[in-house]
Order: C-alpha cells, then sequence, then structure tokens
C-alpha cells in the first residue's frame, strides 16, 4: 500500500479507481467530504426479494439507495464508471452467517444470481449535524461510533426478522431538539433518531459496552440520542444464515457521486 | 346495491366491511376523509422481484405503502382486519395486459403466489392542499383529475419500464410554491410536483385531452402543475403483458386505517 498524496482532495471517481487498483484498503471517513457513501449487502437471488421487502419495511435501518439487478455489479443511480466487485476498500464474505474470508476484491466470487443491495449510511448526516455546529462525540474522540442491538423489533419479511441496531450520539440537551430537525432531512440516510433520553427504555443496559464501535464520553446533563444504524441489516442477514451473504468491512464504504445535500428530502 | 344511511361518517374498517359484504361498489372518493386511500397492484411471484424494484427506483409515481408476502391477502401495516381480496369496490382483471373482467371480489381467482402491492394515492396531499386554502380544480369542477402520459421516462428495472404518468392541477401563480412545500411533506403519496409550467416541456401537446380522466378549466394566468401519479404502474404492468395482473378500478381504492398526517414526512 503506497501512500496517497491528497487522498482528501481527490473525486469520488478517483478514489474508487485507487481502490480497485488495490493502492487503498483502508477505512473511508473522511475521504470524498461531501459526497455519499454507502453500505453494502449482496445477496444470493433466491434471497433477494425477501430481503428486499425487509428494506421496504424498515426504512429507517435499511434506507435502500440502489439495488442492481441479479448478476448487475455496475451502478448507475449512484455512480457511474463504479464496479461493485473491485471499488470497495474490503469485503467481508460470510457462507452460512460465519466470516470466511476478508478479501480486497471478490471478482473471484462473484456469481451471475448476485443481487448488490446499497444502503444509507450515517456519515450523511453528521456532516449536515457537524456544520450546524452540533459536536460529534465519535469524531471529536477519533473513534468507531458506539452502536447497541436494541430490543425495538423490526417488521419482519420472509425469512428475515430480527432486532433494530442503533448508533449513540450523546448531545448537550439544547442541542437536540436541532439535532431532530437536521436529521429528519434525511430520511434516505436513516432520517431522525428513533429514541431520545433512555437506553434501558430501548434494551441498552450499559452505554459504556456497545454491541459495535467504541464507548464514547457522556458528559454529565448530556442526552444521548439513538439512530437507526446499516449494521441492522448485516445483523438480520448473519441470523437467517444465508448459504453465502458479501457485505463491505465495517468502514470501508462504497463512496459515490451523490452529494449528501442530494439526498435531503427536501 | 342499497343506500348507506351516513357513510361519510362510518370508519375505514366499517366501511372495509360493507365493501365487503357487497354493499357499496361505487368510486371511494370523499370516503373516510382523513384517511389514506391506496392503489393496490397484484401480480404472480415471478414478476415480484422486478416490479418492487421498479418501485424502488421509481418512488414519486409508485410510492410503496405496504408489499404483502406471496400469498398474503390481509395487510398488517395499513389496515387491521382487512382482505385485499374482497375489501376493494371493483377490480379490473387484467390477462396478458388486456381488460378481462371487472369483478366486485377475487376470492375465486386469488392464487397461492399472488404478490400484493399498496400505494400511495394524491387523496392525502389533496386534502393537505385544500386545508390550506388551495382550490383543487377538479374538485370544484366535479370531475376526476386529468392524467397525461408524458415524455419523462420511469427508471426501468427487469421487464419493467415506461413513462411516468402524471396528474395535473392549475394553480394561482401565487399558490404554487405553497403547494410545492405542502405535497413535500408527503413523499410517500407521490410528494412535490415533477413539473411546473410548460406542459410541452414534458410531452403534453394539449392540457384539454388527457389521456385518462377529466379535462378541467385553467382560467387565464393559472399555471398547471403536475405531479406523478399512480396509475403508472399500472401502465407499465401493462405494457410488460404479464399473464395475469389484478388492479383496483379507477378511483375504487383500497381504505386504509392510516391518517393522512402519518404519512408526512414530519
Amino acid at each position: 500500500m503506497s501512500f496517497i498524496k491528497n487522498i482528501n482532495q481527490r473525486t469520488p471517481k478517483e478514489i474508487r479507481a485507487l481502490i480497485r487498483q488495490g493502492k487503498w484498503d483502508k477505512p473511508t471517513a473522511g475521504l470524498a467530504m461531501g459526497y455519499a457513501q454507502a453500505n453494502i449487502v449482496i445477496l444470493p437471488e433466491k434471497y433477494a426479494f425477501d430481503f428486499l421487502l425487509f428494506c421496504q419495511r424498515n426504512p429507517k435501518p435499511c434506507p435502500l439507495l440502489e439495488v442492481l439487478e441479479p448478476g448487475r455489479y455496475e451502478t448507475t443511480a449512484l455512480a457511474l464508471c463504479a464496479d461493485i466487485r473491485t471499488d470497495i476498500p474490503r469485503y467481508n464474505i460470510y457462507r452460512k452467517g460465519e466470516l470466511e474470508a476478508i478479501e480486497k476484491d471478490i471478482k473471484a466470487s462473484w456469481k451471475d444470481d448476485f443481487v448488490s443491495f446499497l444502503l444509507g449510511c450515517s456519515f450523511s448526516f453528521e456532516e449536515a449535524l457537524r456544520k450546524a455546529g452540533i459536536p460529534i462525540r465519535h469524531l471529536e474522540e477519533h473513534k468507531n461510533v458506539p452502536m447497541y442491538v436494541t430490543t425495538i423489533p423490526c417488521n419482519p419479511a420472509g425469512a428475515f426478522h430480527g432486532c433494530m441496531v442503533v448508533t449513540m450520539r450523546p448531545l448537550p440537551p439544547d442541542k437536540v431538539v436541532r439535532a431532530v430537525q437536521i436529521t429528519s432531512r434525511y430520511a434516505s440516510v436513516h432520517g431522525g433518531p428513533v429514541h431520545i433520553g433512555n437506553p434501558l427504555e430501548i434494551g441498552i443496559e450499559d452505554l459504556n459496552k456497545p454491541d459495535f464501535g467504541d464507548p464514547v464520553t457522556v458528559r454529565k446533563g448530556e442526552v444521548p440520542v439513538f439512530w437507526a444504524c446499516g449494521v441492522t441489516p448485516q445483523a438480520v442477514v448473519m441470523e437467517v444464515r444465508p448459504d453465502l451473504c458479501i457485505t463491505h468491512a465495517p468502514g470501508h464504504m462504497f463512496i459515490t457521486d451523490i452529494l449528501n445535500e442530494e439526498l435531503a428530502n427536501h
């Protein structure tokens, strides 16, 4: 891996090309600022209708940005000249729900019946929050956002069912309403919060012990605010233990040509 | 058909029961005011993934409110104790794209692989427009809304492709911005307009000759405003000429238990 000069100033297309060439296999946070990044879930066709239905019924944790027809690996809505098999820095390959391998591309394992789902990511609304002067603790502390499995049931669909995974951002009380307003504009990247204030109410016993990501400091008087998380579909898919499922490795997202602001409701 | 006393004051559940009993087979406009009504498209399972994908890619003309698993005929999200086979006043049954029959229920033709799609309807945002003092010409003139096939291409998905059908409402110039604002709140019932002002721009040559519905008066100085229309998915499905497709008869909608206001973005 060579050092990439000024990668922060590259366009999404240029960064995807570097990733495709194997020159960047690290997390994508902070790259192509202003542009949306996407979660990815790839499943064999026999699971595709049920999973698409699951997303339709659970738009907060599973906000679909683009779905490709069986066997298609080129996106059209989110990016041009992109290849879903090569343009993500790291892929997790799960067989029957168990992580089997982590790969830098999936050309060798690609099958003609694979259906690719691209889902919105909270990076998009975090940019809007920061622009409005709302602090984001895990960014301040250079950590991954804390994620928790809740007791909030998702709406089941076919074989898919499970509980919602959420992210948590602690906010000063006087910023909570503005954070609701801002994130509500971004329905296609998880939208407004799913809960404000009491972790126990949604089955979270200890904020210091997230199920994924890192714990962050919650200062005295701050309010924990919870948003639906794109890890939900991955967690739900793992429960179903499909023959095969390929996702991005956490934090190693697909970088789109779509501006975050294009995803805002209005 | 007996005269139904005070039908305007009945609840959605009561009206669905009357429809199920065959006591109401007329259009549903004006019934259960305040509650959302839905368009319906029923297709055999082999078309279901492609059609679901078509809706995902074209949320303005095809705003999905609920999709039922293959063979399921009871809704859960939109209404309780409802049966999709009996609770709509009139059904159109199409075979290979040709209208074969109009029925009051479809119990006899129901198959275990039928997938039902319920889509939002502009009745919901018309209520919001009227409450804001914005005139709706076709209601004033006791007509059906004028609908036009445009040259705006839908995003194709699998076998499904075609152009968008729109509705038109003429507005005084000083009401146009407010109408955009109000309808934009209702993304799940077609949302904001797709075009304002110039019919030719979207391939409409004569406003007095709608492709469906009735022509309405456009007064001097009024601006024609166009919204995506729920007839689009029906028109697109007919192009594909599936073995079988069942829809509601125009204007004879499924009445839900969901308040229009519950469908607003925020």
